[in-house]
């Protein structure tokens, strides 16, 4: 995939993360890109602002997306590596490629997903990495909830 | 697991997926109960009813139940085998068994949940093969839609 484009799409999902952490939320974003790099929907985690476990980054962005009849071609960009729970819609729905922010605070699903074909971009970006570090030291028993650890 | 106990949850998970089936919807039905056999939350498939497509049976339910603090000792009861988005929404959240209507009609990922230490009840109910049977000959596109395929 395009990097410089991969880097562009990944400044969308660290907005939706910031978003989320100003309004005292778990700092992950994400975006969906269409095959002509048009934005089909964008999102963040909402468990604390909405009370709903069901929406991270990826499922908000997914959900904010619509029907859509084919993911074939999408791009799923993410502040943080997916959960199983997020790396299952990617599989399930066909989702042809995931951006990963970074995947040193959280190892999630993202090496199944490229056995099952799914092209990954780690992009180990080090502003993702630090809202991270800092909002799991800030609140451990948030972040464990959110990963049902 | 109590198979009693187990058929007699999934006849929760098949009044959703009989309410969905009466409002136009995807026949899929799922419930969520706590480790003392309390409801936690029930859902359907709102793809048609809400234009959502994040909003799976086994999803619905899950957030339905609101934010818990754990899911050890939990059962999700579906009435069709959870798909990869589903099933690794049982996975990531340490869901402790699944007890799946039917797995005629679609196959999806309990076979990798039993891999991973989930307990799996497959009870192959005749209704829920019957009700997704006929969807599926009915509305063959929405289902195709609503996994992806």
């Amino acid at each position: 995939m395009d990097e410089r484009q991969a880097l562009a799409w990944l400044a969308t999902a660290v907005e939706e993360a910031r978003a989320g952490l100003a309004e005292g939320g778990i700092p992950i974003g994400a975006a969906l890109y269409g095959p002509d790099g048009a934005l089909l929907g964008r999102g963040h985690n909402r468990r604390v602002q909405d009370g709903d476990p069901s929406a991270h980054a990826e499922t908000a962005a997914f959900r904010a997306a619509g029907r859509q009849r084919t993911y074939r071609g999408t791009t799923m960009v993410t502040t943080l590596s997916p959960c199983w729970y997020c790396s299952g819609l990617v599989r399930q729905f066909g989702i042809s490629r995931v951006v990963v922010g970074e995947a040193r605070t959280f190892h999630g699903g993202h090496d199944w997903l490229a056995a099952h074909g799914v092209e990954i971009l780690v992009v180990d970006d080090a502003e993702c990495a630090a809202m991270m570090r800092s909002f799991v030291e800030d609140q451990p028993d948030l972040w464990n909830e959110d990963i049902g650890d």
